[in-house]
């Protein structure tokens, strides 16, 4: 696998679904930096499952223990390692899957790359918990990204065809940030918010599942980070993004409904306010020619519907390389996109943090 | 900057716009290998611009002058750079912009970034010339790929308005392959084609500008390739593709669709065919988990419209501090898209090039 | 911190001497290699502080945890991390050096990168205990070269003004390599042994330390592995082997030697033996422009001695910033060279199984 | 080949000794230097070939054309790069090392690794003449680094049986550096020159060859520099030091004398000078626990004599696989030495503008 991230701050995650304990090592954070343990706990809460009716039932405290990297809560320079005990695994839910593989999952690409010895149980490394380890270094790189000025937010866009207000605004306000990190469900239109749970309630009657989009905002990015061609915002951020299971696209400011305008309809025309330069619009999602412009940073990721569903499915054997049908036992989300959103803020924080750590390197 | 991608593969872009010359150093290529350089050349005469009425009159030849790495036109195990002159370059087109930004272009951003120092000239380094190093690159490992059967095509998906039918099969053959790449202006379906050649030219008229998506398949990629979380082919494949120039999203199978569906919708069933393991349909794009399914790769990159259009705009002058209006002068495409067509297949081709080394060392 | 080692094969050491744990991420190995977990208490023990006379006597049993990456004791493929709890910390004995950091240790640089906020207790994780997650890696790493029939060894060249008999031949047999690992003080001329330990016991007496040389040789490296001219075994070799505290020297084959000899005296001939080219000498020590010549590699590394002693010393008080005397609390080693002989080995395992791997993508 | 180096600066060397160009690309380098090109081309001088009768009388301008990344002589923040010219190639003069390996040169693990497709001219990328594209980066870097107040100086430590005096201060002044930079022969003890000079004329004569050592120091290295464990300062200096052809040792402050040393004589006393903390001697060569100390930064590189001899030496033929007598013809230096030290400076210089960019990342 490759399971690093990044130049000047480096995530390393580790861990399967059913391994003893699943954890992330960051390297390149700043020494005398003190950890609001208690935010963290909050932080990962949001993307802990169970908290809700549209999640699956298992429940891990998620809970990471700090085994490295911190004098009392306060880092020291040395890589800030945190583990999560796997506690409530039951793998014999996944006896079956070894050999027949699920419809839309990693378990036949995974066999193809590590052969028998892959760890089969629960997805093993491509389980949707190891999110969690990139939760509790975004989770870090949120604070410290707040500490310098800047936030990040997401909402959920879509689910199944139920779509929320998009971020439409460059004026976003602390207690924005604060209202969509406390919401239970994340979404500026609250009524969107209840036809998406209705939604969500109706698929798993129907042992369905469905897709989503989450949008991510950035404020307070300075102009001038990111590092084209190669590691400019946009590559930074799909790069780490698509680490998140279950991403299918990244698009940024307009994305793919640029494919369909004018450019006097794309562009951004420049202004000055309040002294400063900024765009009228923000249709270039705050990044240009992979360079942040000043304005928020504006990111969506297409999430695919939960390929494990209770329908039964055509799969094949692949010990008897037959065709087979398959039922998937155990418990699985309806729909991921929920608990995604804090996903989406981890990861753009730690591509956010990277990229500004390396600016800092040249001024 | 960060100019370099790859890292069994490691491609290093450097130049400018109106720099002497601009080039890439290719370190990793296996020794021994003969460049098809009758190949090379009909590959980036794709790229060129000045081949038809739509796009810019700039003519350049781009022949590429290889100063490192081959014996004859083989490889010899040093990294191959290879270079090409600017010969074309009339930076006085430039003089405005130095002050006044051209709204979304780099020009601010780079400005932010570097300060007065910056290469202003024709966008510098973030000129969309830029992507012909990326094709010299590109276009050897394609053939490099093309020797271990895997092909890689592209065709213009969409442009404003008007759009082509999709790849919908999992069986190219090598004729679909060879018309994609010699076509003059990549479709599928000949009439889309004509309806998008006659939308540039009304865009044209206009002094406006139209955006676009390129569809890229590769077919004959081994299953098992891809390294998550960081290195899947998703993440290898959104990394080298935001690097080209006015790409805003990048997606894979259905993508953003994917959001819309249902699992049962969206999952694609397991079958048996000649022996082999295959998905009965492709929505996931020939990557599970960020590894490689067997079916063929489906990529989608969204291009914005040209920011460069003939009419008067609002911008600001960075040394007066104050709103401006800007009249772009100079020679421009209308739309890029059909040139990106040959970008996406090279980016496609590097990217799947250095996972495939890299999955070499782990058999 | 660089906590990272490696490219195919990459390590990430983390903790400090006295955090929770201490341990290392393994991303690259091979899936499905089954590692002989007694094997490697057995050569983690040989790292292992309080084994003889000539050790300090803190105890730890340094018995790694395998939190992921295995199924069993087999390779899955994901990362393999393995975490050492640190349960003898005595925190209250570096109360002093907080303030007066010790000559010759990290101390001082510590305070000057990581400010108040560094891990002062036990030298953080510039402590010599960051050498068992490191042997951790490298004994992995022993096994899998074994596998492919590569073996490497090392001895005590040199404790203070004693040395033992280099290396001086090219056919080194199991029974060789098996007699080393096994030694409890590894050396090729037990009487120079008997002697070094004479020396460290007086050392010791004296409140004094000694420092010492290592030498490791590595057979069955195949021709044709390292990537010059900044990955060539040396780079490589070198890289790794300064990550081990108080080396301050590397040197290959003939090594410093060969700048006081003619080309006459210090060129290699090469030579047919049994069909295959060998060198008739090898004071270049199987390396050749940075590329492995299929000749042992041949490494010696030396450590300076160890900078805690009891004699009192000379330094300063940061908070104060006048001079100060210091006497140094607590245990120590007078000399750490026998148990840096892992560690070397360790560190060159990893070096080789690195260039090895990238080696093959490249076949 | 892995021709990239560093991480924050990154320096990329391409060419052969034979292609049509050598040269080098650099990312990273901060917008808005003017580099002092006749500084350059001086620096370059110390390095050319030709300059005396101890040297090859291969005569090569060494003029670098530099192709991207300034505006006029000013960078601009994309990547730099310089090529030079292969004018003066005789390749004719080495046709018989194809079939038979030069004895400790590159030939033969060149041929291992890439097979009958390297290139054989010249050594191909294993050529001292790569030390070329090298000089410009560091020549580059040694300008960056004085405007922070860094200088790096290298004498001729020994060549051969005769040594000259080792640095033994702490107090460099310009003079000093000037003094060493403009020296034909760089020495410090002029008299040590002189019976270098003749212990080269007689290894000449002889048709012989010597080795020797390179002394470099570096002043005004801010204390806390450096990313143990695996990039601290000694890893990041012996890293690139090896990638210079024919170095087989590296050594920091007392280096390998260090292990015949007890701890009271190797330690370094911190006192305070002038309100700072310093070192009352410099035995750790500036870097303790791989971080800058603040202390001048002392390096050491061992070369081997030149593989290059006119006496005939046995080799093997490679295409009959039998043993062959070899007599190389053609030009080559009886000792590289005086030519390797603006090299050392050069490498050294690099790892530090890496090192100090990467430092004030986190600052």
């Amino acid at each position: 696998m490759s399971s690093s991230y990044g130049k000047n701050i480096r995530v390393t995650i580790f861990g399967q679904s059913h391994s003893p304990a699943i954890g992330v090592t960051i390297d390149g954070l700043p020494a005398g930096f003190t950890i609001d343990q208690a935010g963290l706990r909050a932080f990962l809460l949001r993307r802990a499952p169970g908290r809700g009716e549209h999640t699956t039932s298992r429940r891990e405290p998620d809970e990471p223990e700090f085994i490295s990297g911190l004098v009392g809560e306060t880092t020291c320079g040395s890589p800030v390692t945190a583990i999560i005990r796997n506690t409530d695994a039951r793998p014999s839910d996944y006896d079956t899957i070894a050999d027949i593989p699920r419809p839309s999952h990693a378990d036949y690409s995974a066999y193809m790359k590590y052969g028998e010895s892959r760890d089969a149980r629960g997805g093993g490394a491509f389980s949707g918990r190891m999110t969690a380890p990139l939760c509790v270094a975004g989770g870090i790189c949120l604070q410290l990204l707040k500490n310098d000025g800047l936030r990040i937010a997401a909402h959920i866009l879509q689910i199944g065809g139920v779509r929320d207000r998009p971020f439409d605004r460059d004026d976003f306000s602390e207690k924005d940030f604060d209202a969509l990190a406390e919401a239970e469900f994340p979404v500026l239109d609250a009524d969107a918010g209840i036809r998406m749970l209705s939604a969500i309630k109706e698929a798993r009657r129907a042992g369905d599942s469905l897709g989503g989009i989450v949008e991510c905002v950035a404020t307070g990015v300075p102009a001038g980070i990111g590092d084209p061609p190669f590691d400019g915002m946009e590559n930074r951020l799909a790069s780490i993004i698509f680490g998140i299971p279950a991403v299918k696209g990244v698009e940024f400011g307009n994305g793919f409904a640029a494919a369909g305008l004018r450019g006097s309809e794309n562009n951004d025309a420049f202004v000055i306010r309040d002294g400063a330069v900024r765009t009228r619009t923000n249709r270039h999602g705050g990044i240009l020619g992979g360079v942040s412009s000043g304005m928020p940073l504006m990111i969506r990721a297409a999430f695919k519907p939960t390929p494990s569903i209770s329908i039964e499915q055509d799969s094949v054997s692949l010990s008897r390389m037959e065709e087979a049908r398959l039922t998937i036992p155990g418990r699985h989300d309806p729909c991921v996109v929920p608990r995604a959103v804090p996903c989406v803020e981890a990861a753009a924080a730690i591509a956010i943090c990277d990229a500004l750590t390396e600016h800092k390197s040249h001024v």
